[in-house]
């Protein structure tokens, strides 16, 4: 048997209309045989960082050979490019606005490719809607075989996205937030092993405009009581601020792109 | 290999009750080498027009002999009739009550049948449940290839949706909003060709309560500033009213079902 | 051809976050033929009851040797066990917090084990993520033909959710609110039958706080007016309590595990 044809879906489209579903008719009308999963299709309107944040938390869960779409891409219809990022284990397909890049840079990049070849897309380009028009077709061509070369030129300058460094010292550690996630749970960009190093039981914690916060530092939500905040590493490997059966970024009122600060007791 | 057994769902279910699920399943039962798509279960409850043009909006997406089953259903288990409709590309299976007739009618229709045969439906049919007992079924056999002659009665009457007819003179045209999508875009029932024809680059809108609005007429959302509104041809080939990375009917406190007034400004 | 290989998910792990595509990435990488099918995100945050009504009414209507994953799982990462139970017709993945129970009791079960070999859980296992970690690789391994013995002991008691009994006399029945969908709808642990025993048009039926009310029963929720309340049969075969294209749970006040009381008028 062949390997099989995985396309992923990562966008700020939602569930109630039709778009996410014209995509996959493009893709099966493309390449019958493409098994589609979404990814989300619930990043926030337009937030690149955070569409970048989940194809990167996810993409290496996958098969060798996906083709992830991500189409986050509030300037479409201007001049950005669609391109193709080849790595050791996968491809991106999406607009050149760095939502594909965090995922990409985390495997080993072979090339990237500006999709200039009509060939690929559907007959009429709408200006609104190159999810359907351009990356489900791009997508779908990948899964059929047609080599890199045949979609347009190789380029080396893409748009990356900034997040902000972490910053430490003995006794500190400043990073952002990444994502909140659906039960609340608050995903710093500090890693496991900086947060780690710190080998205490407990942390100060200081949150966008919140007052510093003393919390445990435990292995698992339910180490602490019911609704008592608590600091682990989540299972992307990222320090993560959670409170056992509630909800941390209610709680500490925290978003995405707030700072966080972290301090011995 | 044979081709590809496609069957898409679309449904006011939602997606945390096991309704849906049951439905995959009922056709997994029948024909397990289906591959199930979702277009949308978050159709607003019974609204049956909304949940008509996201499925014709979608079906033109999607390959050859695909099977599309669609409840929106607010008087099932009285007498409404099950139908199918075949066209020249798929096959429409639901509730006669107008869901399946705008994606049928853009299509060729081939024939209409009456669904009465029990022996491709669940053995015992709930009144309140025909997406799963009648429809799921019935779309599964369809993937399997059995014969319309055989689910039932040729029929030639059917219920149709009415959408409001647009109305034009040389200086304005009046429509209705038929969507407004997740983004906030008012998908109008103004077609490209008619919106075009004023070829003008902005347009005076008048919305529901609203006092008429001017507006730039444009390519792509990106075309204008950070938070202007704008008129463009959405990627569905009818007039929209967006506002660039903001929600144009939050702004412009509009719904689906309002009407629309363009004229020349 | 083989038989397909099914695979379900439930979880509360709602849509926008990686978590659900993080484990499909998984169980495609160990068993890439696998169908995957989800039957609901949405359970409420940490209600393994209602996780477990949703699975339970969800299976009987998946083919012959569906694995079933279930991650309703608010004490993850501490000493409860991971399990299978194998049933007559269906495997259960999931934790051992009676969230897989009320599905497989309503099969026959064959065995249950206790999930203990490491081989077929992900290399790193994270204390906060066993979906991704433990049961989407078990499950993998499970479509794939691997041997219940080889997973780990066999065990013989197991968590089991706890529902209210019904109490009935010949006047009334008392029981409680099992799930409200997504429609509003009151789904009780009222059992047709017994409903049915009634053999009335009408019942009085007091919820929670609420003052007995005096309800039509009827067979469709289209047999009684626009916005009148209606007691049914629902598709489960649960007494269920609704509003005729309106929204019930709203009108009552009434969420799962209230109380329900149903009399002769």
């Amino acid at each position: 048997m062949d390997s099989p044809k995985i396309v992923t879906l990562t966008s700020d489209f939602g569930l109630k209309d039709p778009y996410v579903a014209e995509m996959k008719g493009v893709v099966l009308s493309v390449c019958p045989t493409a098994i589609i999963v979404d990814i989300t299709h619930e990043v926030e309107k337009f937030n690149v960082r955070e569409g970048a944040f989940v194809l990167a938390s996810t993409a290496p869960y996958y098969p060798k050979g996906t083709v992830h779409i991500a189409v986050v891409d509030p300037t479409v219809g201007t001049g950005r490019r669609p391109i193709i990022v080849e790595t050791e284990d996968s491809f991106f397909v999406g607009p050149d606005n760095g939502v594909l890049m965090l995922a990409a840079e985390a495997q080993h990049i072979k090339q990237m490719r500006h999709v200039e070849s009509r060939r690929f897309m559907r007959p009429h380009v709408s200006n609104t809607f190159h999810g359907r028009d351009v990356f489900a077709p791009v997508a779908g061509h990948l899964l059929n075989g047609v080599s890199l070369e045949e979609f347009g030129p190789q380029i080396t300058e893409v748009v990356k996205p900034k997040f902000v460094q972490i910053t430490r010292s003995e006794e500190s550690v400043s990073g952002e937030v990444l994502h909140v996630d659906d039960f609340g749970n608050i995903i710093t960009n500090i890693p496991a092993k900086v947060a780690l190093d710190f080998t205490l039981d407990a942390v100060m914690v200081e949150m966008a405009a919140q007052k510093p916060f003393h919390m445990k530092m435990a292995r698992a939500y339910a180490d602490v009581k019911h609704n008592e905040p608590v600091a682990l590493v989540g299972s992307h490997s990222y320090l993560e601020i959670a409170v056992n059966q509630g909800n941390a970024a209610a709680k500490f009122s925290v978003k995405a792109g707030d700072s966080v600060f972290l301090s011995k007791p």
